[in-house]
């Protein structure tokens, strides 16, 4: 079966840097393929994007070596599957907060004996190799997001559920369970104390943490904090703050810096 | 944000009709949103509807200031949420019998600390600006379909359901459940009397009651009766009609009368 | 091959209604398919559709005996023959103005020896038959428009074309080529003289007139001027119709008469 | 309402052989319609199909008497709902291992007062006919699929479950739950024993027992042994053995025996 | 009918940029719309965009007050009607290298007496407002691009040509046919003297000269020179630009400067 | 740039096998892909595909290094332009019967100076690499259809063409243009000689003859009499053939031989 590059990247104890898709398009999924991010993740929960524009948008992905990825828009082993067997190499799961979502979102994503996937892996295997169902198991990636008080509550029961891979930090609605405004890139003491604390009790586990990020600058610190799963943005946000700098600029004549 | 025009009809004290949308097409949606409806409600559950289709249609109805609704296939905080990141204005769910349903769907209608509903309203911040995460508890509609005879008889219960905005009833199923044949406009004396007494029973309430109508006629008596959201027949059904009126008379040689 | 009902009909001496779609779904084509017209023509030239729609909005008339039929853009070889090799019976083409332009657009629809359309009918085949080659030139309509004033001078000449089986007036563009506004149903004497003049020379000729039709009332006067092949407005504009007089009677209270 | 054709070849007696829809496409649907198959089941969860594609894929099986029928991703009302309003005929349901997960899944295909399928079969009353609503309920057939040790071990209670039509083998989950490899036409003795003992138990009750067959040979055997409803390959498996028998032999220069 | 904004801007003196659709989704479409671009130009010709993207496009364009213009594949008058029939306020034509080739060009975008275009607007209606045909020839604007070296050979004939509103400059073309490399913003002397004889050229006219720009610096510098129209890069290269900047400093843990 | 295979092979003196593509799906696309040819022709003239499909379906392809090439519907700038951007590596011209066309078509395939290609090469440089435009001239395979009488007679002419790679022999409508039935493979002596005189012909030239076989047998034939692109049926008949052996052998209880 084709490599999980994340896995490799994660078992030589480096990070991962991954694009962020919520533009439904394949033509936007293989421009971002081409720039070199280790991963792509396909958002089918926030973004504007459905399992039938997730298909080609994989397809896209798979030109190049770039991992691709799908946040599911829920708990809910009909999508689950449906991605896994379309190709994907790794599912996020939304609004993960006790230990018994964690286990019945790794079981839809590990066939038997370990979970209750079901055989018929189409894309799957034309992608990963004939060999799919016997070493997916093996290879493909489950991240719970983390993304309520209640999760973080939970967070040492959810991190020992057996086959759990990752977890991953919904900034803005860990933000706004805790009382917060939502937003990327948050500091309100309680919510950054939360992210450090998650970051700290993944490292006593094999647990990989992950986070979206809204700027380079607060990937870097988590980074540092121990993070090792970066979302940048989104081709969507990426593009919408590349126009809001030049077109004023263009407008005032003077050139972006 | 942008106002929510069914809301501020309701205010007003006045009654708000819906187009319906079956066709899975922009351009029927375009069309019927150029006609004066004071809201247009994209059918993901009867019509030939899927998210995908859905999307295009959504931003048809935005080049006017039609009020967008969708009414979603199942209380599901999936498709939900989706469809609310779409930038639907109302939801309208159907097949809510209980209180505990009913809590269930407003709960993945609403940002915490009210509900559970995910952060991250692409196209809805778009359409609805950029405060849309601080205002949406506010703006967005919660109508639940009261279509069942338990539903009749969980009522009252489920009127007290906190950020309920509203109740829709399907008067077709409301009639096969109880023991009569579907079909729009019933005049079954025992449905017809739930009706009545769905009307009355809102009226206690901040609660405003909705249904579906197949004729002028008919939604005029509902109109009287008290309810304040009528949708009438559908793009599907309408151009049904009108073919069934048009071509038997240009066989006959007589122009319609 | 399968019949081609509407050339039956008119070998029977009977006139043939077409129903006109301009909603670029399947759902909407397979509805009007099930209300009886004789025949439903595609529009690609005004319509908001194009070859990717039009393929299962064949497929949606092909579910009943329905003769489908394309308008297409232009005179093209290139889009003429992919609507035939998608089940196409009739080709409506535009703006044919001269024999020339006539006996380019009949060479486009018919196989060698008498054309030079390329053979390698996909959906034709499974649709009209395995000896769909052998038959096709019999039973493929080609249809040329008559709508400017130039074609109606030309007109005794194009008619003359070998293998033109039917000629069909574009009303709206008629008018505005002998300088009237445009629209449905046209009564500027010019117009409608050179209305009754192609009806008129098309009978001294094996060549079938048509015309599109706005109203049943229109309609009937072009069938008793000599038309057998009446197009009735459109899908589009019959649901506008529709909902024009729905709305506004359910506001006033006032159910239509 | 139109006939459906599996009921009547089981009431007959009859063996029924469905051809199975991976590829999302009309145009392959439209094709296999045309071949003779008893039935074409599109397949929505391991294949790569979404709603969006089958309702045209539904569309061109409807062009052929061939019943349609749709295997949904998972037993939930919404999506059962959805594909039986967009007209299938049969319903198969994926991991149905307890008698509780039987009723549910039937209860969502039944109207009332049998179920709680929501009344609205748009696209179903025009391939079906104006009586749908009436005639539904004993025309459309439930499948419920028998793929784990622990649904063969429920299974004479899941047999029970009123208005359960059928039950169809998944041999690869059935293998891997078994502790097994995945693939079609399964020798393992355990897992051989258990689709003997599925086709035995159902011949005494009036449940039909169906399975996923790989090659004519399997499924002959299958047959034999009481499978009524019988699947074989699929078009996207089809294509890949054709391919992979004809271009080594084109290369070879050895013609295909 | 609705005003064109870019022919009010030109009227006022003043300049306009459009933004530029290469990415054949209404969802960064509505994005880019949302800017405060004064128009959008959707490239049909060298962008990934085919019709039937650029209609829901075009409807994502009209959510807001900004221009919809698209640039052709072809001076074609099948494809340009359906472009205007689509709702497209302007149409950009390449490839225009002779004064006839502008006429045709100018021609199928005016309806008679003026030109060719046929009458049958049906979204273009829906934006432009009931009185579409009587106003779409003053309204609609006809641009023809200027991108080889025969065409500055011809260009005082070709802005001699009636009712061609603007011309556009194609750098990467008009490079290539001056024997020098493709790519934005050329500073090759015989080019660059080219483009300026072409904004002086156009001076002494009517005719409004627009380029394509690749930096805010070149567009300002453009400006300077007489260019009124100017495009921007493309919603494609501004988002390649942007990922290309920040996941290298993502990697070297540097924010960008 | 990527290199073209085709050509490569080609250069080593080697025959090439290629695919068709008539399905309209980027999932058998893929499957194909997997497969080994040496290239996948996607068919825009006789498939059922259209540019939208066939963008999908390039990325596909581009998940192997099977080369990609398209079969455009006819020999029209504006659609040679759009594949080609869209990553097409090679394409067929259809009707090719002149010297004149034969040079017009490998005009609009060929940058400037050496044609008239317009410079955007958006997926092509994603695909090909970012000095596309510099080496595609080389890179890009021209390949012109001889499948009329006429473009047989004229065969030395067209052979002359500067910078015609190919040509590929349509056997179907060769044989109708010669007054003969169409079909694969054919042994119509008249055809069959032209067939041969066309491989006889182009071993003098630098042009490589190709052709379209509908069995292994015929290809090998043809390989042996100079051909080096062998086309093999298509997708859609290799399938229809498939269920064609398959269904009767499962209903008559006999497996294939």
């Amino acid at each position: 079966m084709r490599e999980n590059r994340v896995k490799t990247i994660w078992s030589e104890g480096g990070e991962v840097i991954t694009g962020w898709l919520g533009i439904p398009s394949s033509v936007s999924a293989e421009l971002m393929a081409q720039q070199g991010w280790d991963a792509l993740t396909i958002d089918l929960q926030h973004g504007a994007t459905d399992y039938v524009d997730a298909l080609p948008m994989l397809q896209a992905i798979s030109t190049t070596n770039t991992t691709p990825m799908v946040r599911v828009p829920w708990n809910d082993p009909a999508i689950i599957g449906k991605v896994l067997d379309a190709g994907a190499y790794g599912v996020i799961c939304p609004m993960v907060n006790t230990r018994a979502e964690a286990e019945a979102f790794v079981k839809a994503c590990r066939y038997a004996p370990v979970g209750t996937r079901s055989a018929g892996p189409l894309r799957a295997s034309l992608y990963g190799g004939s060999d799919y169902i016997k070493e997916a198991n093996k290879t493909i990636i489950t991240m719970a997001m983390i993304e309520t008080e209640e999760a973080v509550n939970n967070l040492e029961d959810i991190l020992k559920t057996p086959e759990l891979d990752a977890i991953f930090v919904g900034p803005s609605d860990l933000s706004l369970s805790m009382g917060e405004s939502a937003g990327f890139d948050p500091r309100f003491p309680k919510v950054y104390d939360a992210i450090k604390y998650i970051a700290e009790t993944c490292k006593k586990t094999d647990v990989i943490p992950g986070i979206h990020c809204g700027s380079v600058e607060y990937g870097v610190e988590m980074r540092e904090m121990g993070y090792r799963f970066m979302a940048f943005l989104s081709d969507f946000r990426m593009l919408q703050q590349a126009v809001s700098q030049a077109l004023p600029a263009f407008r005032a004549g003077q050139p972006i810096a």
